[in-house]
């Protein structure tokens, strides 16, 4: 690839996905000097979030972003309907035959390993599915985001992780200097209440509720 | 308003916004057990962000959503041209008579201003509208977020800032107690890398050099 191509970036959206989750590598890789950002889908279209509130807009068919330097997949409650879902698994062994990163935010990694990307992978993803991602086959990792140079995968933790994740890859695609330049223009200077972004720091009577309405939870015998 | 009553929540889509302001502050208040979010534009419809991949959709007219409980008011470069949107001005005075906050993020509260709610008011924008702001009659303050409930308007810096509004709004509407299972369900526990997120503490060099580039600064004789 030369210096001057531009870095075509896949970020997948699909029905009932949690809009963050794709907006904020977006927001982050978008940004690059030469970055070519496609919302793919099944389908060219509206696909609702999560909270049904929101529809985005998804420009290309898989088929037409074959070989994307960096694919995102996002997660969110409709992740559950992509891991029998073939067609697309394809697609994400296709493009990351050829990409530079192949990444996932949230819940996103199970779709990962479901296609095939984790066995043996160190990984992270929602802390709620943690143990859901070791079952299929990746080694669950509790950090914010984690690299593999080696497999060219990048997976982030839980929803706003998404955000950690664009700013390494935005590093790692185009230098500090520009990572820099994106994190001051989006002013990500972060002020977190409290310790109630984490399950290790939460308040733990919070942690449990939220483990007892988990749908992975649910999924447990 | 009962405690049984939904909260409505409009947020405001236009063309050439910046998506995460939007999302930012929809996936924490979106998450409220009583939130009734309604993505609101002068006509229904997809709206390009500035980076002009990604499309929003807009469920309801301006006129469908005369008194949400909560406004919010993105920006991004498409901010200019809601400078003279005389109809946007009305329904924003009309919706903020009888809202329990109307919010900004980024150069929304350009907007705000414009719509001649900020006379006086301590507000903040972000960090390259500084002095726009002041034009425009409002009193900038460098803070995240600035909360005037006197006025009922809460503002947020640039872009990512509209988290950490999210958060304070849901606390503010929800209680402690939701704002903290938001914070936890999006795993809101950011990593910002060393001090390029504020101007304050970014590398002087590219401040500069993103000042110079800012149509903002163009703006100035």
């Amino acid at each position: 690839m030369s210096a001057r191509e531009p870095i075509e970036i896949a970020i997948l959206l699909f029905d009932r996905m949690t809009a963050l989750d794709a907006i904020g590598p977006y927001e982050v890789l978008g940004r690059l000097r030469r970055a070519s950002v496609r919302f793919v889908a099944h389908e060219k279209g509206v696909y609702r979030t999560d909270q049904r509130s929101l529809g985005l807009e998804a420009s290309y068919r898989l088929e037409e972003v074959p070989a994307p330097a960096v694919v995102i997949i996002p997660g969110g409650p409709g992740q559950g309907e992509l891991m029998e879902d073939e067609r697309l698994h394809a697609w994400i062994r296709q493009a990351h035959a050829t990409s530079r990163w192949t990444a996932s935010v949230c819940t996103g990694s199970l779709v990962l390993a479901a296609a095939g990307l984790l066995r043996g992978v160190p990984a992270t993803t929602h802390w709620l599915a943690m143990e859901e991602l070791e079952r299929w086959g990746a080694v669950p990792v509790a950090e914010r985001v984690v690299f593999r140079p080696e497999e060219r995968i990048a997976t982030a933790a839980g929803v706003s992780a998404g955000i950690d994740l664009g700013l390494e890859l935005a590093k790692r695609l185009a230098g500090e200097r520009q990572a820099q330049e994106v994190q001051l223009t989006i002013e990500y200077d972060p002020r977190p209440p409290g310790g109630s972004g984490s399950p290790a720091t939460a308040d733990p009577e919070i942690v449990a509720s939220l483990r007892r309405r988990s749908r992975f939870h649910q999924q447990t015998p």
